[in-house]
């Protein structure tokens, strides 16, 4: 039964046999919280999720000029959708089958007190940042896949090409709790995963009835770290495919396509984040792929891979991963 | 004349001109220490130097069923060699012309209280590790440039490509100290950065008269991280190009090629080893390609990497880096 | 109007004006979030109140034999009391009266995967702990007001003196936060701050109408740190009166007797608790007390304190302070 | 013999058979590295060492006015003495007998990069310090044993009590490394611990023969952190008792008095400082008072101490302890 799901879900194959459930998010429905909240849609494991994301800003930064004090709220969420089936004790599993940028300009935005290397709220100092809030405009070109960074400073500009991804993407948490949409953790969230991007499964911890998955934060491009505090922000026209897999307990957050499997850990210090990814893999490799545990941990000592996804957020976020091309068939 | 110097480095000729020092890396010339110390030989700026070095057992493991107890000292070091006008406030830069992989087998090692997922002796929990010393020996393949991975508790093996590198590279420390093989710090030392192989330039900050150079380590390949606490460790043989860059003063070490430039930042947490890269990145930019900080910053966040080294070291070790490609033409 | 309440709060004097809410906590009413819900009682600024808590186990282990499936539940809350004026943006001020151990046992458990030197589930390692579940019985003296530490593995007993504190002080969450009884945050909550003892005022920021007040997990004593997960945990009789200072705006817990001034960082890793300890406790003092931000970090280094909480919990808390004896007299 | 050893030690009689060394720290004697060096004195085990150490600058800010280029060094230390039969393997015992204050004046410094709420070196963030260095002269009082801090930005003052502690004290590091005198690790060195003061014993690793003690960086009084940087600063006069605890191995520092054993922890993050101190307590309680390691570990959790020397040196030292009431007779 699992292996059929995960098949399913590894080579989806759009019979027409899938539901295709449609959803439009705007300003009036999102929700800023990942928490036990009202459906707006029900899904079945399966189907077809069809839908858009605002960006970080509820799309309220539009134009060079426009500032920080027009956002509409931080980190809109579409959602949360029920999926029939899911029960605390089995795995969510979002496979993303497709993300377009939807939207001619993205923005980035320095905010003091919000950064990986200048006085933040959880690592403050007691000098005063001299720095103003700053916008950055990125004009967003589909013919060639690229967004263009324009100094503010100086007359230089660059084209970067797009990467589209969810900044956000997650469930409901456990233990009844309810946390705000900038923060990752187990049950996902604000993770700034570039791994949750077209072609990539995402897998999540079930902890409420129907999971409930949340989507948003979209982000043309990124570098590992977010270290200014944004990325290239743009709302997102998303197609997922939402699946159950029974049974199947996780702790973290995984990723996996069809080279890879990721572990995803959400923590501070950066080393514990790692920790938690390194550990989960180990298992991962060892319960599903037969090494025993001191055969994963040298392989991965050998060919894994750690990324740093984002040190801004309430909680650092690392994945960590190993290529299939280096276990063993799985069990 | 600094344009000349990077020049000369960036494209080596090779020309007639350049003088080879050959130098022969034995158990009875190694050192132990970044430190001070009588230099084994003279470089001048621009000579290039011919050595080997021994893997971080000192050769002493050779097959299976050989154990940690013939390892001869951990991490002997090739050196130091004295680079002629290298003085405190220059730059020694190293260029890494060839690395080649001195032998027909690697060894990977787990030894109880070393590792970044297991009881280590600066993040100690009371658990005693039920596992004991194991070792692991990867087979070379010097015509298909890999290494294989076998596994001790199961019937596995798979092909790993080679990216040989020095694990060591540094310099004496500042302020007289003298530091253990095993330790990376500001002077570089024991930093296991992948980057640090052909193609790439390393650069350190010169503390003492002569820069004093030290290599060692040698890696064939590596997880980010070196979870388990080794690399597939390997003898080498090198062919690196010293050059003094007078009066360019650098904190920490930093890597280039002709496509990007790199920071190392080498402490604990693992967030301060990024804040440290990151903020050096963005002085970097600022400094010699013209970006104000706040537009570098806000550069970095966009298309910047982080490369986690290693985390298992008495520093964790991370890198910084971004494509040129991103940046404007250099002042 | 600020110095009137502070001098109420200071020296409060039980006149028969002071109204008493009395107030039965039972497993059947308590909570086990720090989140906006359905208020249980009001009071009014100035109101004392008068309840009891559980301890951390719902009262679920009473005796030598009893195991930890018996307990109902992790750090069942009393509360939560609204608190009438108490608006976003004011601070709620909360004088310990009177604090009594409510009972004749007390208790304390290892429970691997909780502690600060075992495996955790935010540090782990690959080592499964060789140690199971257990439990200690610390029983009671009121007479000489000592719990006896028993030891389990050897004929060893030692009276240890009481000091009952509450674990857990809190409101509800900015943002629309729920977070687990179990988690310290700017919100207060699961602080495990021995400073939460009778003769303290603890100080909370006000993020929802009525602020929300929770108290629960008793502790008779505590090491620092809590090193292997528990304290003494015990019911408590508690009395406590509340205050709403209007305007009062603080962004994390502060405590506050006649002799000193207190802060309290609640984060990861513990510099970072620290450091928000120590920021808020210079801003204090620069802003009350009237020394210069220099001149108050200059004191601080001379005769501030910092005491270590816990670090067994999501977050670790730290406490920073300074007697008032070493302050300019109060603007 | 190990129990005769320690019962000299805590209890010394100060006989006539104990010989007394006299040795004059002057700046043309001092060293600034725990290292293995020329030995300025050597000493019996049972020893008195009679000495004075310099403060931190080298005595070089000696009044109102004067600025930090004046210093002499960064703290110069007395030492090393050799201590006679230390080999590898012992513990080198010093008994603190006597510490005096040598002089009329202490001083406090604020440099910007050093401190723990500031731009540090190893924690930087891109804001720079609009703080200039900053000088407190400190008036010392023999008399009532007071040390007087005088803000600079205003018209107070207020006496703060003197409690004169070693801020390094330590011996040559293992491996043959050479550390700074601002680095506080295994070997002791910069620890910034209250815990060196009159009445206690300092137990260290002997690394090499003879062990070589340092002492230095006299502080009449400290707060918890050292945050800005800096102790009230002060040349002392010392009285110590040297003993060699012959094939007690230890791995970090330990303090002990009749009171109290004391476990040091020093590197970063700070939880790893604690777990360092935690877990070497828990060793030492089950190796010489005999309680189980779980016993001890739950006994720390509800008597145990924390306490925070430092967080601005290049390690953060940790001090966990535990009252001698409350343990076992010792084996």
């Amino acid at each position: 039964m699992r292996f059929l799901l995960l098949a399913l879900l590894l080579f989806p194959s759009y019979s027409s046999a899938q539901n295709v459930v449609r959803y439009t998010t705007t300003n009036a429905n999102v929700k800023y919280l990942f928490a036990t909240a009202e459906p707006v849609a029900h899904l079945k494991s399966g189907d077809i999720l069809d839908t858009n994301t605002l960006d970080c800003f509820g799309n309220g930064l539009k134009k060079p000029g426009d500032t920080l004090d027009m956002a509409k709220g931080d980190n809109p969420l579409a959602g949360p959708f029920y999926v029939e089936g899911a029960e605390p004790g089995d795995t969510l599993a979002v496979k993303i089958l497709d993300l377009q940028v939807d939207g001619d300009m993205g923005v980035g935005v320095f905010s003091p007190g919000f950064g990986s290397i200048n006085s933040s709220k959880y690592t403050p100092v007691l000098e005063k940042s001299p720095w103003k809030e700053r916008v950055w405009f990125y004009p967003i070109n589909h013919a060639d896949n690229t967004a263009t960074f324009k100094a503010l400073d100086s007359d230089f500009s660059v084209k970067i090409p797009m990467h589209p991804f969810f900044g956000c993407l997650g469930v409901a948490p456990a233990n009844g709790e309810a946390r705000s949409s900038i923060v990752p953790a187990e049950f996902g969230g604000n993770m700034d995963s570039p791994e949750a991007s077209a072609g990539n499964t995402a897998y999540f911890p079930v902890n409420v009835k129907g999971g409930l998955l949340y989507l948003g934060d979209g982000h043309a491009a990124m570098g590992d770290g977010e270290a200014a505090g944004s990325a290239i922000e743009v709302p997102l026209k998303a197609r997922v495919q939402v699946s159950v897999i029974k049974g199947r307990r996780i702790e973290w957050p995984q990723f996996e396509n069809e080279e890879a499997i990721m572990t995803v850990g959400a923590y501070r210090p950066a080393e514990d984040a790692a920790r938690i990814a390194l550990t989960e893999l180990v298992y991962w490799i060892h319960g599903d792929y037969g090494l025993s545990e001191m055969d994963a941990y040298e392989l991965l000592s050998k060919v894994g891979k750690i990324h740093f996804n984002e040190m801004v957020d309430p909680n650092y976020v690392v994945v960590a991963s190993i290529e299939k091309k280096y276990l063993p068939k799985k069990k």
